[in-house]
C-alpha cells in the first residue's frame, strides 16, 4: 500500500513545518534587493499558509530552536507608527553552507554558497589532463581548504557538497566508466570525498550538472525540457525532463559519443585532423588552431571543421529526436568556436519534426560547478522542505 | 505556494476515500483466480489503511452510495463457523467500462475492458492505407458499435476511451503531424471521436501506447525504463522513464525516422530496394518478399536487408545512447523478420557504454490497442484514486 497519511500526526506536523519554512524562505528570497532580507510576521504566515495561528506559532518556535529561523529586528518606520510592532521572522540562510565542485580534465573548481544558494566565493586549481586520480583529488582538497579559509566558513557548517565530473556515475557516487581522466574508472569518488566532509556528498556527471545549471540561472531558465550539450571532441550531454534530471537506468543517458562508431566512421580525433595524424583527445589548443586555420581559408582545415560540425550536428540531432526538448543549450569549449551554433540550428530545423530552440550556454565554463552547487542545494531543500507525499495509489 | 494541506478537511476525506478504495481494489485484483472476486472486511481495511474504524465505515458507505463498492455475499464456510459473519466489501469493476482503440495504416481495432482492465472483447476492421480520414473514422465507429452491442455494454457505461495512432499528437488530442495516414495531419482526432462518446477520449502516439502496453503486460513488465521500437520502414519509438511515458516537449520524442536524413543517406524505401525503384512505404508484403529472397540467398536482397538492419540498429542505438533504458523491446511487423533482433543485440552491446537488454515484443500486433486501453485505465484510476499531493515546496 505504500505510505499512508490518514492517521499520522507527526507527518502533519512535518508538513506544517515545511510549509511555514517554505513561506519564510520565499519571503526572504524575493526581498527587493534590500541589504537586510525581508521577513514575515505571524499574520503574514497565517495568511499565506492557511494554517491556524497557534499552529504557525508552534512551528516557528520549533524552527527558531533548530537555528533555521530568527526574529528579524523591527523596521524603524513600523516602530514609530505603532506602539508594539508585530514580530517578524526570517529564514537563516547563513545557518549552513554548500559547496559545488567541478573535477575536470584541465582544472578543478569549487564554489561556496549559503542555504539560499547565494554565491559567496570560489577557488580553482589547474591540473594536467594526464594527472593521476590522487593528484586530482589533492587539488580538490586544496581548493576547498583555501575557499573555506578565505570565506571564514567552518567545515562543520557545510550541509551538502555537489561534485560534477566526466563519466558514468553509479548511484553510490563511484565512477562506473570514464575514458577522459586517468585512473577515474572504478574510483569510489563519493566515498573518497566524504572523508573530507561530515555532510552528504553528491556526485553527478558533468554534462548533467551543466544542464541543471543552465536551467537554474542560464540559457534554459524558462524551460524544464532541456538538452545540454557539452561540445568537445567527444560530446557529452545532459537532459532535463519536466525540470528533472534524466540520468537513465544506468546513469549513461546522453553518452552519445559512441553513436558515430556504429557507422564505422572515424573517431573525432581523426575527423578534425588536417595531417592524417589524429589529434590528442584533450588538446583544446590544437583544435582551436584548426578552427583558426579554417577561418583563414585553409582548405584542409575547413574540411576538417566541416566534418567536425557535421558529426556534432548528427549527435545532437539524435538526442533531439529521441527526447524532443524545448531548448538545446550548447556549452563546453567547442560552443565558443565560430560556425557551430548556426549550422546546428539550420540542420535541426530542417530535419526535426518539431525543431527546438538552440541557445549558447550563458554560464560558460562555470556551468558545471554551478550545477554541482545546485544539486547540493536541491539536497538540502529536500531535507528542509520535503515531506513524504500522500499516497496516490496506482496499480 | 501551490496547494497546501494543512487545514483542508475535504482533502483529508478524499485522501481517506482514495486509500480505502485502493485497498479494496487491490484485494479484488489479487484474488487467486477465484470465480467470485475477493473482498475485504472493515477489519481488513482498518488494518491495511491505518485509518480508524469509524473513518473506514464512513468512507465505505460513501463508496457504496457512489456505486463503486458493493457488499459481497458472505462465504459459506464463514457463515457456518460463526453466528454473525463480518460484512465484506468489494470494488465494483463492472461499474464502468473502458475502450482501447488502435487506428493504424492497415486496420482499426477496439478492445473493451472493465474498470480493473480485464479484457472483455475486441473488434477489428481492415482499412486501406490509402483511405481518407473520414473512411478511417467510420471504421472506428463501426468496430466500436459492434463491440459494445456484442458485449451488451451500454455506451453510457464507458468511463474513458484511449486511442493510439501514428504521428505527433498535440496535447489537445489533434494530430500535429502524420506522414503515414492520408488526411491525418491537422485532424482534431480527439475532438472528432468525443462526439461518439460521453467520456474523456485520450489520444496517444502508437509507439508510445505500445511501450505502455509492453510495460503493463508484455516484454517490459519488470522494468520502468523502457524503449519500445515499432520497427517498420520508418521506425517510431516510445519510451518510459521510471514507469512514466516520455512524450517530449512537443509530443515528438522518439520520432527517430528522420535521423538518417542528416547523413544524406537514402530513404528506408530506397535502402530495401533490390531493383533501384524505391518500395511503397506501407507495403509490408513487398518488404517481407525482400527478406524471404535474402533467406534464399539472393545477393541483392541480402545486401538490401543488411542495409535495412544497419539503419534500424543505428536508429535504435541513438535512442539507447540518449535515454539509457534498462530494456529495449522491438515490436512492429519488422520485429518478426529473421535477422533483426540478433544483430541489434550484438551492435548495442558493442557500442553502448551500458548495453540494455533487448527483447522481442510479447504482445505483437495487439500492443498498440492494449496500450490505448491502459491509458484509458490510467485516466480512470487517476480520477478514482488520485489526490492532490501535499506540498513538497521547492524553489
Amino acid at each position: 500500500m505504500g505510505r499512508l497519511t490518514g492517521g499520522d500526526p507527526s507527518l502533519l506536523r512535518r508538513i506544517n513545518s515545511a510549509v511555514v519554512l517554505h513561506a519564510l524562505r520565499t519571503a526572504t528570497a524575493t526581498a527587493p534587493g534590500a541589504a537586510a532580507p525581508d521577513a514575515a510576521s505571524l499574520t503574514d504566515l497565517v495568511r499565506v499558509t492557511g494554517l491556524s495561528r497557534p499552529t504557525v506559532e508552534g512551528v516557528v518556535d520549533g524552527l527558531i530552536a533548530g537555528g533555521l529561523v530568527v526574529e528579524a529586528p523591527a523596521e524603524e518606520g513600523e516602530v514609530r507608527r505603532q506602539g508594539r510592532p508585530a514580530r517578524r521572522y526570517r529564514f537563516r540562510a547563513e545557518a549552513g553552507h554548500l559547496l559545488g565542485i567541478e573535477i575536470g580534465a584541465h582544472r578543478v573548481a569549487a564554489l561556496l554558497a549559503d542555504l539560499d544558494g547565494r554565491l559567496m566565493g570560489s577557488a580553482e586549481r589547474p591540473v594536467s589532463p594526464d594527472a593521476e586520480a590522487e593528484e586530482r583529488l589533492d587539488r580538490v582538497r586544496s581548493a576547498v581548504t583555501e575557499l573555506l579559509r578565505r570565506q571564514g566558513v567552518a567545515r562543520g557548517s557545510l550541509r551538502a557538497v555537489g561534485v560534477a565530473t566526466p563519466g558514468i556515475i553509479a548511484a553510490d557516487g563511484s565512477i562506473r566508466l570514464c575514458t577522459a581522466l586517468p585512473g577515474w574508472t572504478g574510483l569510489p569518488l563519493g566515498e573518497r570525498l566524504k572523508r573530507s566532509f561530515r555532510c552528504p556528498v553528491l556526485v553527478e556527471n558533468d554534462a548533467n550538472a551543466a544542464a541543471v545549471a543552465e536551467h537554474w540561472k542560464g540559457a534554459a531558465a524558462g524551460s524544464g525540457d532541456v538538452v545540454f550539450v557539452l561540445a568537445g571532441l567527444s560530446p557529452g550531454a545532459g537532459a532535463l525532463i519536466a525540470g528533472r534530471l534524466h540520468r537513465g537506468f544506468g546513469g549513461a543517458a546522453g553518452e552519445i559519443g559512441a553513436l558515430h562508431l556504429l557507422g564505422r566512421e572515424a573517431t573525432p580525433e581523426e575527423v578534425l585532423s588536417t595531417t592524417g595524424e589524429p589529434l590528442h583527445p584533450l588538446d583544446e589548443a590544437q583544435v582551436a588552431r584548426v578552427f583558426a586555420l579554417a577561418r583563414d581559408g585553409d582548405r584542409q582545415a575547413r574540411e576538417a571543421v566541416g566534418r567536425f560540425i557535421r558529426r556534432l550536428v548528427h549527435d545532437v540531432a539524435a538526442l533531439v529526436l529521441a527526447l524532443d526538448p524545448e531548448v538545446v543549450v550548447v556549452g563546453g569549449w567547442a560552443s565558443g568556436l565560430d560556425g557551430v551554433l548556426g549550422p546546428l540550428r539550420d540542420e535541426l530545423s530542417r530535419y526535426c519534426l518539431r525543431p527546438p530552440q538552440v541557445a549558447q550556454s550563458l554560464l560558460g565554463e562555470a556551468a558545471v560547478a554551478i550545477g554541482a552547487l545546485r544539486l547540493a542545494l536541491d539536497h538540502v531543500e529536500k531535507e528542509l522542505f520535503a515531506v513524504e507525499s500522500t499516497v496516490t495509489a496506482r496499480r
